[in-house]
């Protein structure tokens, strides 16, 4: 009797061959933000941006409350799309077109929504390509964020024959009249520099300048289990040390969004004052990050722009680069041959937004 | 001078010579439950169950607010009473006769009391086993939870008389009828299968059914001391590794607590519209749970009952098993001779109330 | 180009040639404090006392809701001065003057501003003592927490002339007429000992009375980063094992804080209705914490004061030690030769106010 095999119930996620171009994907478990999801996003990596940490600065500012950071905002809604899209994913190859559209408060409820906008098999016939543009609303139904991601998934059945390769065109960059409307208009006279812990505004950042944000931070077992399980993001790679012992790397591998939020973190020593992240236009986990690792980060700011119709705010490009146990004071790069020296674990290129 | 001994002051928890049948025992720390708690209790375990996750989808269905998890109540309430009864606990032996009653919301005040319900030395004369009734009530004295549970305690004085033994008679199945009053009259047309997660409703379990939870969660020594303090919970074992070193295990202990917790989120994955877990009818510790254990789950179906006046719910009743570093899709179970196989730590006899 | 090696615009910290008697220091990350960072709190530490866990059991004694613990308001205080203060920072050599002025709530957002007022250069001119008094504030401007401490920092130039030392005089003992203003008049006749935990009041505790704490504590590494950053403490020691492999130690040293917290936490076995720090009149660190040590405390009525003008509540000067991996039966304390035996990792002088 196969009801009793019972496998029938519980979500093995799935393969290439279910997904289907234009599929659209409503993803489980609504979450309602809470005071205690920010304290333990605080206590995991120890952001200091003063506009997220104090409802009187933020409120000073002109928002109705502190915001969230944005990345909170990012990992809940990918948590979500981790039993439909990547359960059995073998590698996360990339996102674009990452927006951060509205400021998401304490008290506001995500989902999380895909949409399958590419599939491409891979020639091995064993894997393939899944493309999906995924929006996280609240309860409102505003977009409060929306990307693209793609990812390699399994095929269950080799055999299987899928319909012809669809890969989306993606922008490089997002256009700068894209970004910010998270960001309600601000009254920069009450912005206070000191409290904001830097002094260095729009103006006084060069492209081509490169900042070493100097502190290390050596991630725990516990330290990143708790973290993802917080986003309800359910890939076993980051929970089963039974199952990790037998695999390619013995361990449990830690959850890329932990990277990308100690790497956030580590950059206020530097950009302060670029206390909104507006966009990903682009992200790749070069190497796996385990417990015992210690994280760095430097950034180079790679282009500034305005913001159609904004005096109070500007929008730096940054190409931040984490590493594992290397200190970035030499700012760890790619080699003459174009591959990352050892040690880089993430790059990323990012829209932020800060004071004018 | 004995007051200079200071041992008088510091609460040193009860021998079995201490307990009286009838002793009622107000335990202390009255504890407002926050949204910082549920947070914590959804990084600690990773609970997807959409009623507790978000106060939209639990409104929409007829809460007044997300209420907190089941177990999040339990183990509150649990928590104040091991000063007073089992500080001095050899084994936690059993539950009985666990009834959550009403919903638990963010800012509720939960305290404790127990009734000593029966007493009965052991032949060593050295131990006895101490049954106790716990209530847990709110701020406005509502009980929301009621159980028994039963520990080995040590006497102080192997020569100490105590009364004659008095073990009482428990239920070993709590009532269908006494289930589902901690669950509002539901509008179950709103119920949204996709955001819940599962389409698998009461109709659709048949009893002897089993399902893999499939999922594993290694547990880290933080993780579940964390957990532990959050609840209050003081037993020494779980947090003292230099007391540890010269016992039996040369390890701190897991508080039993965790294990059902990790199962029951575990559980979500093949059981996730059984959004509240209403009774505990039975429950034992089969083997201890370490930091760097993997823990699995299964469970059996063995049971299903409608719930006098409700055709919005159901009732399943369910036999969950954990283990420890033994993956569950061969269900392990007892053998031949009614043993537990190795690896198996936990077995539990619930009632789950699930969507109709 | 110096822009472009990026050092300029991250904070490297003060060193000792850069503090000016008289100073002001404004430090950044004003932050609101959440039920979620009492709630990580208890997790941490385990902390009992009923005022601060209930606030129906506050609110009943006349407080308007359950006030934060008062580490938590240090912590958070302190946290924010070390970017500017201690970053570069030998040692941390002492407290002073350490009084709680209000209660802090759920909600209330809070501020540091640190004044110097001495500078010593130590003989060999490579180092250097600087003396600050810190206060905390609310989001009303009211001061919340005063304290000194003195560090010793490194010079960046040994061959840089400073100015003549000036060393603050500072008492020895907060008056008892300073303390309890953080405590609203209460209803003792509400006050319920069971629900405390306690049936020990101020007329209880006798001078030189010694009292064991018993319990013990194992610290973790996540644990106590954790902690750290939830106070967006930045000191590199805590967080970086990659540097700290090169150290003295070879290991990440726990923030002092956290000794302070387990210590005061563990307190409550023995004096659980002190439900109030009131003042520290001194602490020294005597030994670093690792991870895998594990915390016992005891305490000393060094002396007892009526509060003037309350009849509700005393004052119990005790003086706390806290060991490693040492038990406190035998009260651990300094050797002839007035050293602290083998263990002893704290010695904090305090003020705790006590239901009458």
């Amino acid at each position: 009797m196969s009801m009793s095999k019972g496998v029938s119930k519980a979500n093995l996620g799935n393969c290439f061959e279910d997904f289907r171009l234009g599929q659209v994907l409503r993803h489980a478990t609504p979450r309602t933000i809470t005071s205690g999801d920010v304290s333990l996003y605080t206590s995991l990596y120890g952001g200091r941006f003063a506009v997220q940490s104090s409802k009187e600065f933020a409120r000073r500012l002109g928002y109705r409350d502190a915001p969230v950071d944005d990345l909170i905002v990012f990992h809940v809604v990918f948590g979500k799309t981790v039993p439909d899209i990547s359960l059995n994913a073998i590698a996360n190859l990339g996102y674009a077109e990452c927006r951060f559209l509205k400021p998401v408060y304490v008290g506001d409820t995500l989902s999380s929504v895909s949409e399958v906008i590419g599939l491409r098999e891979n020639a091995n016939k064993e894997t393939g390509v899944v493309y999906v543009r995924t929006t996280g609303r609240n309860q409102r139904d505003d977009v409060v964020l929306s990307y693209v991601r793609w990812v390699m998934v399994r095929k269950r059945d080799k055999a299987a024959i899928v319909a012809e390769s669809v890969v989306p065109e993606l922008l490089k960059v997002v256009s700068p009249s894209d970004l910010a409307s998270a960001v309600p208009g601000l009254i920069i006279a009450d912005y206070d520099m000191m409290l904001a812990g830097s002094t260095h505004r729009f103006a006084d950042y060069v492209i081509g300048e490169k900042i070493d944000h100097v502190d290390g931070m050596t991630v725990e077992e516990a330290e990143h289990q708790m973290a993802t399980r917080l986003y309800q993001n359910t890939a076993k790679v980051h929970f089963d040390q039974f199952a990790a012992q037998g695999s390619r790397f013995g361990r449990r591998l830690i959850y890329g969004g932990v990277v990308i939020s100690l790497a956030r973190a580590l950059s206020f020593n530097g950009l302060g004052n670029a206390f909104h992240l507006a966009a990903i236009n682009g992200g790749r986990h070069v190497a796996p990050l385990f417990a015992g690792d210690t994280v760095y980060a430097w950034s180079e700011i790679i282009d500034k722009q305005d913001i159609p119709g904004r005096s109070d705010v500007g929008a730096l490009r940054v190409r931040m680069i984490a590493t594992k146990n290397v200190p970035c004071s030499d700012f760890p790069n790619r080699d003459a041959g174009d591959a990352f020296v050892e040690g880089v674990v993430l790059e990323l290129d990012a829209w932020l937004v800060i004071i004018r």
